[in-house]
Order: structure tokens, then C-alpha cells, then sequence
């Protein structure tokens, strides 16, 4: 497994797959691993010749008061599950790197960045949109992979690709669950054993919407409240939770096709995030 | 030569290319082509084995009450000249084409797109980035020309390609001028008689501003004066005349390494710009 830092060695290092034909795959991480992680690897292992994941705790994604200095990271855990995955590169270049000079460019999907989590984190998705615009261009890949998990994200990067003709195929993969329900993380490791317990009100109230969504029940406002009333009754602070399109993000009935229900809760000051599809069956 | 007007042609006809590992050198225009066009298609033909011009009168650079309409078109004749020019490829998409369904997308270099004609056309080069990225990613040059007399465009397209990494080499090709200087441009056929004539004072100040500066004046204010008399005294009415910094586009001094003068002004109705760097020997 190689490990890169630079953008020019990355990028030659691509070209010279691309001048064989070779495919590549890309996940992007900010690292400190997990199952969710690792379910985009094993898939990205499958669909491309050269497995990249890049590494990069952006600095343009967070916000001021958010926890850029303190996000959790340990590399060298990180190399041995990227390897044992089948990682071929690693790219993880430093912002000098990825930031050199003055920054003057933004790539926004605009409509889909201001609701939702975006309300909450502005100019979040506007980060994220530049810099996964970015790595395509570095790593120059055929394919990449993202997580259900931030499902904003993932619908926002979706959009990007179709306006801007971006020759990347998206993949979204199913959300990974610890055994409990709680959705997979790298932001668990700030929770403290009650904020744990309090944060599987979020996967229990999205189940047990569900359950109410499988008898028949096709009343947003009912399952909204449903998540809601578990979430608040755990001691979480509730951000937001809707039920919403899948393509839009805007406001939906659950009777539509592609709807979902989405939440997002602090538990203390850790923001976590969870969703599920309203499939009919 | 191919006419190519869908989207998923150009793409598979380029990456087709690439995995012969042939260069692309495209040209993007809005058609109508003159002298400058054609100096872009002939470097074009050198440094591209396969040479593209894409032809796309872009909708979304063109401001509510500008020419989007009116803006001249000549297919046959463009179809012509980019013939004999060696182009392998017109890429001529529609609207439809080229933005298809809810399209929510912006790249925008923020801090340089506000100033000079940014100012007097709001969301113009948010049009012009947006179409670029979108035409990079159809047609996957590894070389694109622009002109040098939109000045500040390709400033702006050099920035871009730099943020966000994009693969692609941008030349910047000279103005090319009329025999009597007026710099060639494709709203040139909008001026009558008297405003063609009226047009010129701009390269003539731009000359005499050059004059002046050769003689060892440095002073910017009045090299800007003598550009301002000219234009004023000929009955255009001035949009901008400033001395910039290339990279930064902000004020400069005479005195700076890449200072360029640069112009606005309106004959009539139609926008004339022109620009000339004040190059030290």
C-alpha cells in the first residue's frame, strides 16, 4: 500500500493508471475508521483495479465553533484497516497541500446546502462540494463511494456530478449499524456512556416509526412525532426530524415514493445524525 | 469534422481518444467566429491531436436585460471557418443539452468575479465558471484556449483550474485587433457607422496610454486620464478604465510587474472591452 501526500505525485500516479485502462476507485475519508468505512472499501475493492482512499480532515467543511482541532484522528489505525481492506493508495495530503496560496473558488450545490443539516452548518456543504470536487480531480477516479449515513451529503453530491457532467459514477452504501442500532460514527468516540444510551433513542424512534410505517401508517406527522417523542424523552436535544424526498430534500408525504425520514440530535455537544428509507414493499 | 450535439457523444468520443492516449485541445465559443477565434484554433491545432470547439451561446452568463437573444449566430458560416481551421470536432449542444432538468449547481471564483465587469454584469462569470467546469468535464481537454480580451474571464478560469485542481492546461492567447486596432469581438457587428468609429478611441487611448507609459511615465492616474479623455471625447459613455494587478485584479500601481490597463465602455447599447499590459522592457 502506498502512501501519498503529495497532489502531483497523486495525480501522476492516476494518470498512469488511466494511460493502462486501469480503473480507480475512491472513498473519502476523514479518517479514524470505521465499519461504515469499511463496507465503502470492500465495495470500492470490487469495482476498481486501484483502490484509493484519501484522508483529509477538511478545514473548509467545518464551521468556527465546530470541532476541527479536536476531530479524532489516529493514522496509524487507520493505515492497518485501509490495508487490510485492500487499499492500494492512501492519499492524505495536509492543507498547504490541498490549500496553497489564496483560495478564491466554490463549487455549491445551493438549493439542496441550506436546509436541513445545512441550516444548522452553513457553508458545511459548500466545503464539502469543494473538496470532494478537488480529490475527483487529483485522484481522478471512475468511481467513488459515499455512505447513506450523511444522507444530505450524498444527495448533494449526486446533484453536483449531474449538473456539472463530472465523469465520476456515485455510489451510496447502506448505513452500518453497531449492534445496538446506533449508527456508525467517528464522532461516537466523543460520547460518554450516558450520552451513548441517550444517542439510541435517535435508531429506536427511527425503528419504531418504521414499524408504524409497515402497519400502514402514511401520516408523516405521525412518525415524525414518533421519533421525536423518543428522542426528546431521552434527554437529546432534537435538531431536526422530517420526512423528506429523497431528490429534493424538501418536505414530503410519506405516501411518495422515495421518501425518508431524517434526523439529526445533539447528545450533549456531539451532533450525530441518522435516517431511513420509507420503502414500499 | 463531426458536428456532436449531445453530451454523451463528446464524452465518449474524447474518452475514446484518451485511451489511445491522443491530447484534446479545445476551444470554447459562443460561435460567430472572427480573427480571434481563429488565432485560438490554430494554436489549438498544434498542441491537440484531436481539436475540439465547442459552439454553446451559454444562457446562464447572460444577465436578464442583456443580448442572449439577439446575440449573433451563424452556423453555417462558423461551421466554415472552424473547417478550415483544422477543427476534428464542433461540439454544438442546446440548452436542453447542456442543462437538463432542475440544474443547482454554481462554481464561482467569489472575489474576483464582483469587480470590473463583474460589477456591471452581477452573475455573469458565475456563468461563465459554471459552463467551463461543465464543458472540461464533456469534452476532457488536456489543453483549452481563451483570449486575452476577455481579460478578467481568463484570470478568473486560470484561478479555477488552480483551486480545484482541475487537469487542464489554460492558454491565454493576444488580442487580435481589427487593421485599425478596434479589438475583435463578435458584438462588433452591432455598432453602426458612427459608433464603429466611436468604438476606436478606445484602442487609440489604450495606444496613447502606452506611449505615455513608454516615455518612462509610471504615474497610473494619468495613464487612466489619457484612456478616459479619449473614450469621453469620443462620445462613448465609460463603464470602467483601471490599472490592475493581473493575478489579483485589484488597483495597481503602473510601477507593478503584471499591471494591465483595462476598459469598458458602451457605443450605443453594446458593451466594447479591451485591455493592454504595461509591460516593462
Amino acid at each position: 500500500m502506498k502512501i501519498v501526500t503529495s497532489v502531483h505525485e497523486m495525480r501522476d500516479l492516476s494518470m498512469k493508471e488511466r494511460s493502462k485502462n486501469k480503473t480507480i476507485a475512491l472513498v473519502p475519508t476523514m479518517g479514524y475508521l470505521h465499519e461504515g468505512h469499511l463496507s465503502l472499501l470492500k465495495e470500492g475493492r470490487q469495482r476498481g483495479d486501484m483502490l484509493v482512499m484519501s484522508l483529509f480532515v477538511n478545514p473548509m467543511q467545518f464551521g468556527p465553533k465546530e470541532d476541527l482541532a479536536k476531530y479524532p484522528r489516529d493514522f496509524e489505525r487507520d493505515k492497518k484497516i485501509a490495508e487490510r481492506a485492500g487499499t492500494d493508495v492512501i492519499f492524505c495530503p495536509d492543507s498547504g497541500q490541498m490549500y496553497p496560496g489564496p483560495f478564491k473558488t466554490a463549487v455549491e450545490v445551493t438549493e439542496l446546502s441550506g436546509v436541513l443539516c445545512g441550516k444548522t452548518r452553513p457553508g458545511h456543504f459548500k466545503g464539502v462540494t469543494t473538496v470532494v470536487m478537488k480529490l475527483f480531480n487529483i485522484v481522478l477516479p471512475h468511481v467513488a463511494l459515499f455512505g447513506e449515513k450523511d444522507f444530505q451529503q450524498l444527495v448533494i453530491i449526486r446533484q453536483m456530478v449531474k449538473d456539472l457532467n463530472i465523469p465520476v459514477e456515485i455510489i451510496g452504501m447502506p448505513i452500518i449499524r453497531e449492534p445496538d442500532g446506533l449508527a456508525r460514527s467517528s464522532r461516537n468516540i466523543y460520547l460518554s456512556a450516558d450520552e451513548r444510551r441517550s444517542a439510541l433513542s435517535i435508531s429506536r424512534g427511527l425503528s419504531k416509526a418504521m414499524d408504524t410505517f409497515k402497519t400502514g401508517n402514511r401520516n408523516s406527522t405521525e412518525l415524525i412525532s414518533i421519533v421525536k417523542n423518543e428522542i426528546k424523552s431521552s434527554g437529546l436535544k432534537e435538531d431536526y426530524v422530517e420526512v423528506i424526498d429523497e431528490c429534493t430534500l424538501e418536505p414530503a408525504s410519506a405516501t411518495a415514493n422515495n421518501a425518508r425520514i431524517v434526523v439529526a440530535a445533539y447528545a450533549g455537544s456531539t451532533r450525530l445524525i441518522d435516517n431511513v428509507s420509507l420503502e414500499k414493499e
